[in-house]
């Protein structure tokens, strides 16, 4: 009952493989999003099924609710947040995954050893250190919990896990841009130090933190009675994609006694693009990195990944085996370095996904990301009625439609993104820069290509005509 | 290059089909687990590839390394942890939610919707309100971190998230038994509070909280200027099964002004067995509750769950949208309920399986696991060469190899234990109750049957045997 036959599970799994083939063949042409009209109430008004249903019923009837209603990241033409498409390979990994289902907490089975293979990848690919500590994990935000957690350990010798706060006398104070991602706010907020203590130093023009700022504002701090821990940086806002500059920060963070931490869930793997040479110098001195390969690796969500310099102080920080029973000649679990006993089997879309693929076609995957932006930046450029806001140096745009003597561009810019976001031919979203709303895109996302940037910008000046001639 | 064309989709798909469903077939007779012998070192020096392979190839790789190798919690003779096997069905729902990949962060598309669904249906089967505050996370440890983490946010008035620890007076103090779960301490330690003060209280002969001693300690700690704020009680401890006794706590959490969670991460679902009635009586009282249907509920890791009485205190503890810009005609962001901004599709897999499965499926499987823990017991009662050392209400069993006249059953059960392990014939683990080492098999099975049960006592006996006469 709860249970299939082969032959049942066969027929029923090719069905569920030929409804995502033929998803691949109209990715291209179909609606990024389609307005989900009455779904709402219908899915959820739905009761709890009391009796068991024929299981091909059920996989029709998610089917249908569910294909046609996606978020719309595979879709070339979708540019908003951060969500890239999943590359195919990985989407059949998790369905061995899944099929495999084992929980990758640790111990001797082919997925805990396939996790330490992608971890040592990892760290190759960001140049860290490889005796460093690093996890698989749900993505940013709790890749940079776990990177703080360890941070607030070293800065208390260890005395946080028994005494709590009640041995600190002095508040811990961190440090990031004011383009730091909230997750990091969360952060602080959820390990107890409080976004009060969280500093939010402002950027240059390039959206990267003023050191000098920062510096002063570490004096400032120490001289209230203060106790500045950890500068967290960015390695890829998600507003712009500035990378802060990452040499300066470490020489800082090693002058004042600070833990170098960087936030690269967005930005960290443009490290592997053409066009980024020299960018991220300095991070091979972080105490930790935040990454996200579900963002610019294109492996379905969820799988985040966070690297520790000090692999001895991750597990001290997080383990619950004492030191007297742990066994020096086994690899130690998985679970003693993070948040999770339980672990899903991340690794292995990575594990495929970086076989098939191979460094080299991330590379010129990753940079060509970069050019899609470039050439959107361009156009916007080129032409009279859109404004170019701010252009990082890795794949997100910051622009306005700005047609010659409109005043109000947020309240322009905010009613044509409605539009086009209920229309559903492109699919974008917006930020906040210097007090202004800007539209805001994102290419991370190996089916985009200039016509399809091409379109979006047509689809909004369509868009921002018809706000601007309505009566 | 990396996208894959409609047609090299769905070859592949059929292979990773037929692949799973070959293993349904032999999952009966085949090992639990094999010896990895040298796949350790094979897979970990691996180098990280540079030019992409083909992705037939990567699947047949991966399948040829992996799918030997499982952690075995497919087979009917798995009795290790709290694993589960995956319903099939379930399997199917991993791939779609791949393949459809969104963040189900929140928003208007057809995830949202039915994780809601989803939510809705697990308030229901808990017996809980309606408008309680629900999300899905990884499993158990986060469950339980956004329960008390939510807690925290409240006894501290909503001070926390602003000024940390720093405007707390008096330390808290968190009670659980001796028999709760680790995860408990983690996330006491990872929310800043400190496991000096979690206090561990002992249990009756049935593993079940003290409550006259929970109220004493409760007391004492008042009267040294501690701040008592929270039980976290069991539903189904994972040593024997223990259901604390919750109507009771619920009654000291309202006079003592605490807060009242329940981990049942493990137990919690056994609230649908026809054997537990009454059992989980006060459960409907509980601020928080965790559950895990990666556990009862037969669906692939990861899929824990967590309701919080106060949904308004559990979207004040975690969201980062200001309460003014909240919309409230549009559904709230799952992001803004717990620790993760980016979220995968979990609710898939519960969505199909209970549709598939339903309510009185499920009853009757949970129903027939504790049954089948109750003819082990039997059976180990029968035998004189085993012991029974406990069997709470679940489907959990604590018992012994003990041969008559065999004095140190530590290092016997030890190293029988060792043996069975390696050979993969059967797989279970050991747990420590009370100073002794116990073997430890939990049925969470929908494949187990009685003759399995009988070659796992035949196995141990075995191996048993081996150990006390090798030379």
């Amino acid at each position: 009952m709860i249970d299939l036959s082969p032959e049942q599970f066969r027929e029923l799994g090719y069905r569920a493989i030929d409804l995502i083939a033929e998803q691949l063949k109209t990715v291209r042409e179909a609606p990024v999003r389609r307005p989900t009209g009455d779904l709402r109430e219908q899915i959820m008004s739905q009761p709890l099924p009391q009796e068991g249903q024929n299981p091909s019923d059920v996989l029709e009837d998610a089917a249908n609710r569910l294909l046609p209603y996606p978020m719309g990241n595979n879709s070339p033409r979708f540019f908003a947040w951060i969500n890239s498409p999943a590359a195919p390979i990985a989407i059949l990994a998790e369905l061995l995954a899944a099929g495999v289902n084992p929980s990758v907490a640790g111990g001797d089975h082919a997925a805990t050893y396939i996790e330490h293979a992608v971890l040592k990848w990892l760290k190759i690919i960001m140049t860290f250190p490889a005796d460093g500590g690093a996890l698989l994990c749900s993505g940013g935000s709790v890749a940079n919990l776990i990177a703080l957690g360890t941070m607030r350990h070293v800065k208390t010798e260890g005395r946080i896990r028994a005494q709590g706060f009640q041995s600190e006398s002095a508040p811990m104070v961190v440090y990031t841009s004011t383009q730091g991602h909230s997750c990091i706010q969360k952060a602080v907020e959820i390990l107890g130090i409080g976004n009060d203590y969280l500093r939010k130093i402002p950027v240059d023009a390039d959206y990267r933190i003023n050191v000098d700022q920062l510096r002063a504002q570490i004096a400032a701090d120490r001289a209230q009675g203060l106790r500045p821990v950890c500068v967290a940086a960015n390695a890829g806002t998600v507003n712009s994609g500035a990378i802060d500059p990452l040499n300066e920060i470490a020489d800082l963070c090693v002058e004042q006694d600070l833990w170098f931490h960087v936030d690269g869930a967005y930005g960290g793997f443009g490290i592997l693009a053409e066009q980024t040479v020299g960018l991220y110098d300095g991070i091979e001195r972080a105490d930790s990195i935040a990454i996200d390969p579900h963002k610019w690796l294109y492996v379905p969500v969820e799988c985040g990944c966070v690297l520790v310099r000090d692999a001895q102080a991750m597990r001290d920080a997080f383990s619950l085996i004492p030191p007297y029973l742990r066994d020096d000649n086994a690899l130690p679990w998985f679970s003693e370095f993070g948040i999770q006993q339980t672990r899903g089997f991340k690794a292995l879309k990575l594990w495929m996904a970086l076989q098939h693929i191979g460094e080299q076609g991330y590379r010129e995957s990753i940079s060509r990301d970069i050019t899609l932006a470039r050439f959107l930046q361009k156009r916007i450029q080129e032409r009279d009625d859109f404004e170019l806001i701010a252009a990082g140096p890795l794949s997100v745009t910051c622009f306005r439609y700005a047609p010659p003597g409109i005043t109000d561009l947020d309240s322009l810019n905010r009613q044509l993104v409605a539009i086009v976001q209920q229309e559903g031919q492109i699919f974008l979203t917006t930020t906040e820069l210097e007090g202004r709303l800007v539209l805001r895109a994102c290419v991370v996302n190996f089916r985009t290509t200039e016509a399809d940037l091409d379109t979006l910008l047509n689809v909004l000046a369509e868009a921002g005509q018809r706000v601007l001639t309505k009566p």
